[in-house]
């Protein structure tokens, strides 16, 4: 199956989140998605944008996404941080996340990044051993941890007085 | 032991590169640094800094610092990712540390970040405990993966003809 790969225009944010709501609801959380599409246009369209997405369609349905952003590492310096790449479910299998991860690493090389790093859970063994069949490090000694908003309030009203 | 947290100026950088190279021996990683001051002070303040980095001291003496920048969660939008936070040895267990990370959660606090997110070494058992006694989560399942500048360069041979 062919696909097109571009960068994503306004107009297909709305397909975006539609992706964005169906990997929540892989990753059983379905709950946890509270980014808007207003939201989305504003961070990604504007004078500085707070991320990069490609998007990945077939006869003009978007069927796929990449949403990445430079991130900064105290040992190799500017990175790439590719935070999803999602594949509708009818799509999976095609090629279409293959060629979608490719586009991403091909732009990262023409930033000059030394790395692309991205996330994954230790029990989607798919992901994994596709990511390590393309040469990826999956850091399984590194763990993310996440201090969340209401984290953050309890968090300054105990130890700043705030 | 009274310290004094600030953003880091240039002429501290010299300083934070010591810490950042003290921080990767003690991850059993000497040779990983690649970033040089050069880098560090033209991607730090220029007129698009690519890190934000606080510095802590005390009678002058820089003996820690956290680097951190924004980044973007297609669930919750705008969050503040902390790269490194790092103490000298001699300073541990002196409060620096926990006072340089309430400075960053203020300060994300004050963009409006959904959350505040970091890495963290499962061996790294004060720390885990340290983070998770202030409200973190260390997401256990999730893991980091990394393709580094020459899987960069395979990858594009064997997948996109490059």
């Amino acid at each position: 199956m062919n696909y097109t790969i571009r960068p994503a225009r306004e107009a297909d944010m709305a397909d975006v989140l539609r992706l964005i709501h169906e990997l929540a609801v892989f990753e059983k959380e379905p709950e946890a998605v509270e980014v808007t599409l207003e939201q989305l246009l504003a961070d990604g369209f504007g004078e500085s944008p707070k991320y990069s997405c490609l998007v990945g369609s077939h006869n003009g349905v978007i069927a796929g996404m990449a949403l990445f952003y430079p991130r900064y590492s105290t040992w190799k310096g500017p990175v790439i941080h590719l935070e999803d790449l999602i594949v509708t479910e009818s799509a999976r299998g095609t090629g279409l996340g293959s060629a979608l991860l490719t586009e991403v690493i091909r732009h990262a090389a023409g930033l000059g990044a030394k790395r692309v790093s991205w996330e994954v859970l230790d029990w989607n063994d798919p992901a994994i051993a596709f990511y390590e069949g393309r040469g990826a490090h999956v850091m399984r000694e590194w763990n993310v941890v996440h201090l969340d908003k209401k984290g953050i309030a309890a968090y300054l009203k105990d130890y700043a007085g705030i």
